[in-house]
């Protein structure tokens, strides 16, 4: 909204204030003990309160990118790249999420009074009074967070998120935010890795919140899951919290806690349109059940149904004749709860209703989808029902990628899939490695060395972009130090991996996607980018993940997508790798 | 406290309030939708008013325990066990864990106007008005939870909980209990198997918030490693919320963030005694650093270390001098670590301070742990440092039960292992797959059946005891129906395998141990077990676990620990089994 006022635009502050995180127990205590430690030992340092830098690193003469900062900050500015070194689950792919929740921490990241307090009886006891008046008056103003979108595809190296301010504060931040980073980054790539196997056309259902690591586990879960591309959850509180479409119907706790019709008392139920009423819709349904089992294309598959389960599926059908989906494996899914499930869906579409369908969750999944299929279709043949032979069939239990897969390989009949632990706890890969780096202290390039090459940290601020092809697809990520030219769109750039000096690729991009975006510019005057609505996460998450090359997707062998370095970028990490590395001396 | 008033003995009420789940998000919300589909059906089929049982399973002549409630109960009574199937990990026990959380839940289980309006719009339009009023009036006081003890080592198949009410009631907390137990559970037994392998002597220290599935999957396994015989924890906030000892020094980025000691300003330090000062404990560093170098017993092992570090681990000093533990794989542990480490510590000696030690994070800890401590001990004779050749050694980096098993068989000098992702995400086995089944309704025994005989349920309300043998270990748990008799000392009882015949055993125990007590009795005037404080809790769990036969604890090939049914349940199990599953017709 603009308002003129005297002939004067006077722009009005048009967003509202950035809510606190998801799960209130997400405050500045939820970090690591040595990140106190380290603050401290930074504010005795006086690196809290540093005018400029002390010691100049010897730079390469070349070397004009990685200027040093003019700028007299009154802090120790730090510069930290979040990043992952391996996809999950043998992938070449992850989905970034968990930003939203980031920046919802430092937005409202102030310690309270019974905090410090708490902090200072956890420190020694030497520790300074000032360093707790410190604490007192620290909150995320002076840090700035770049960032790539939510929901985007991103591959390992390329810094996620860069997160700059006083190294003090930073710090602070690593814990939480590479807490809040990783299991959403990892249950969103698991759910994308379980639509791929599944396919577009199925619903995927998340049904995992019991078996989740944690209340939170379950809640994140739920939102990350829908955000990688699945259709709903069962989870209510996820629901309410996030708008996700809720799904669910009755469990065999349901089923066995009917004994036989004769107990269901009230038995009316209205036609649908409301014109008529059947008083006895329980003796419909039995009428049903026999014309069912003495029916000429079905007769001799089942002899007597279980009776609780039969109370159970009217009963339930009383309570919802609108929406009517039942759990058909309690006693026998082909002798039982198919024969059971149809009475009642006829005997509901004789009054105008029609039934939603079914769910197994045990046995042969392909097997009895196919079998309770063609029950279906006998059903309609035999009864003229029109649609019958395609209601909906649910399968649950323990799914995961394998299973989906080999389902799809035997052929089943299965339109919707409720998948849980295996997909929320990540079972085949519990964890997703996001670390927090240092790229830089005023304005000073650091690396972190490690006998594992993969181990090493890439220095410096940096710029990344994705190069795209001629064919619309991605080809490779780049990343340049903070003042090289952008790579531009028909101009032959060169990409080196960078660690590995014989690999190297001339690229010719189409188009240039820079990838870091500031979402939180330390300013509330500054531009920043807007935390969109989960719906459209999503629908950019998935819009990604159909603009990748296939053989990046596949499950087997997937195609490593190329990450680069600029060849100065290349010149400079080893620079500075040698420098920083000790010389052994042989004797 | 007891108050006498005009000579009668005035008992007040002695307990506090049951708080609130420690995670604000665990709501009567947080639950599957189809717990209140379920839930709508059963309002709907009357049975929340149900005065008596309709309909008389024909109970077998000779089964008098399972006797029929002859109480008019004015709502469907539902009986829930939670149990689970098999022991995670590949071992033979589990440690129960979060029974506090549910009671909290229950204690606090209440609807509020605005989770009503999301259920109401989240169900059918066509439910009744009425159902939410009924939801309106919900509350746990007509539910009853009988449980084992909180850190208690417990056994597949054995109800961890059986929970008893309003059907509807009960279903609505299936999935929050499942949800609150699962994890707490696994994680535990995960702590717990690392303490094994460990040994009792090791420092443990749970590292794993920042990979944690979560912010409270991290907050939860901070608790419950050390309730499974952790010592401490590096997450701050769980410290503050369950009183945990807290752990933590500093990172590689505080290293890497110094330059070199120039850019140390304050650089005095007090003695220990306070009694002087030193003007320049930078310089007293570097002369160390110097002696060590050309020390006739550690000449020629290192050349110039890295300067960096160096800054950084004497302003740490500075700030920690009671407390100084350092992070020495930043550049190269033995050529630049181990001597500036040690050029500190001596200097912090000379000031009457003892360093705490070293923190290894890379590389093959067993060999530089051992290098470490010869280099340690190296200085203590060098210089006369008395204990030098004891300080700590820490070590970190993806640990998990297989390389602490391997760093055994290697020989290591560790004094303490701080562990993270593979603890707190349990990445061997991420979930633990806890159920709750429906056991009885109405005092009716309900079964459910599967294909997978490891699925059947066990029926009945029943009572579950831990029988003991001669030398004191567990050697058996039973159970039995709820009127049956219960085990005596000296008394031999037959023991049976739920779901096969052939397996049987006598047993005379020495010692029997009623195992559900209740904790939530329904009514606020009826006894109910404390909830006892963490501390306790994780004692109990470490005694018993110290109480097990070895071979059950083995991590190779463990026996299994036995599970059993009396005779009589036995029996009762099989005739259930028949009646409800179907007979097939053979043409």
């Amino acid at each position: 909204m603009e308002a003129k006022a005297n002939g004067i635009k006077v722009e009005e502050d048009r967003r509202p204030a950035i809510p606190g995180p998801t799960n209130p127990m997400v405050t500045p205590l939820l970090t690591d003990l040595y990140q106190f430690t380290m603050a401290y030992a930074y504010w005795r340092a006086g690196k809290h309160n540093e005018r400029a830098v002390l010691v100049r690193f010897p730079l390469p003469v070349n070397s004009s990118l990685f200027c040093v900062c003019p700028c007299a900050c009154n802090s120790a500015l730090g510069r930290f790249d979040l990043y992952f070194r391996r996809n999950p689950f043998g992938g070449e792919y992850t989905i970034f999420a968990g930003l939203e929740e980031c920046i919802r921490l430092i937005a409202n990241f102030k310690f309270t009074e019974e905090e410090i307090a708490f902090v200072k009886a956890s420190l020694s006891p030497t520790c300074e009074d000032g360093f707790f008046d410190y604490l007192r008056g620290i909150d995320c103003s002076d840090v700035e967070v770049y960032s790539i979108s939510e929901g985007s595809v991103v591959f390992p190296k390329v810094p996620l998120m860069r997160v700059e301010g006083p190294v003090a504060v930073v710090q602070l931040l690593e814990t939480p935010f590479v807490n809040l980073i990783n299991y959403p980054s990892l249950v969103a790539t698991n759910a994308a890795r379980h639509r791929f196997v599944a396919g577009k056309s199925k619903l995927l259902l998340e049904f995992g919140l019991r078996r989740a690591q944690g209340p939170d586990g379950g809640i994140g879960a739920s939102k990350y899951c829908y955000m990688g591309g699945f259709d709903a959850t069962s989870n209510v509180a996820a629901g309410r919290l996030f708008g996700i479409p809720l799904r669910g119907t009755h469990s065999h706790a349901f089923v066995s806690s009917f004994m036989s019709p004769d107990e269901i008392i009230e038995k009316s139920l209205n036609t649908s349109d409301g014109s008529s009423m059947c008083e006895d819709f329980v003796s419909l349904v039995q009428t049903w059940l026999s014309k069912i089992k003495y029916s000429s294309l079905l007769r001799g598959i089942f002899g007597e149904t279980n009776q609780s389960e039969l109370a159970a599926f009217t009963s339930y059908a009383l309570a919802f004749p609108s929406n009517f989906l039942a759990l058909v494996d309690t006693y026998d899914v082909m002798r039982s709860g198919i024969p059971n499930f149809c009475a009642v869906a006829l005997a509901l579409n004789d009054l105008g209703y029609k039934a939603a369908g079914i769910r197994l969750d045990s046995g042969d999944l392909a097997y009895l989808s196919c079998e309770t299929r063609k029950f279906f279709c006998s059903i309609e043949k035999e009864f003229g029902v029109p649609g019958f032979g395609k209601m909906g069939i649910t399968a649950s239990n323990d799914l995961n990628e394998e299973t989906l897969d080999a389902l799809n390989k035997q052929g089943h009949e299965v339109d919707a899939f409720g998948i849980g632990t295996y997909l929320v706890t990540c079972y085949a890969q519990a964890a997703l490695g996001c670390v927090f780096k240092l790229v830089e202290i005023n304005n000073q390039p650091r690396i972190k060395l490690s006998e594992d090459v993969s181990k090493v940290s890439i220095p410096c601020k940096k710029r990344s972009y994705r190069l795209y092809g001629k064919e619309g697809f991605p080809l490779v990520d780049i990343m340049t130090g903070e003042n090289e030219p952008p790579p531009k769109e028909g101009e032959r750039i060169l990409c080196r991996h960078p660690f590995n000096e014989s690999k190297r690729a001339y690229v010719v991009p189409q188009r240039v996607e820079e990838l870091l975006k500031c979402f939180w510019p330390g300013s509330p005057d500054e531009t920043r980018e807007e935390l969109p609505p989960l719906k459209e996460i999503r629908d950019r998450c998935i819009k990604q993940l159909e603009l990748m090359r296939p053989d990046h997707m596949r499950r087997l062998n997937p195609t490593p997508y190329k990450v680069s370095v600029s060849a100065k970028l290349y010149d400079f990490i080893h620079f500075l790798w040698l420098n920083e590395a000790p010389v052994g001396e042989l004797q």
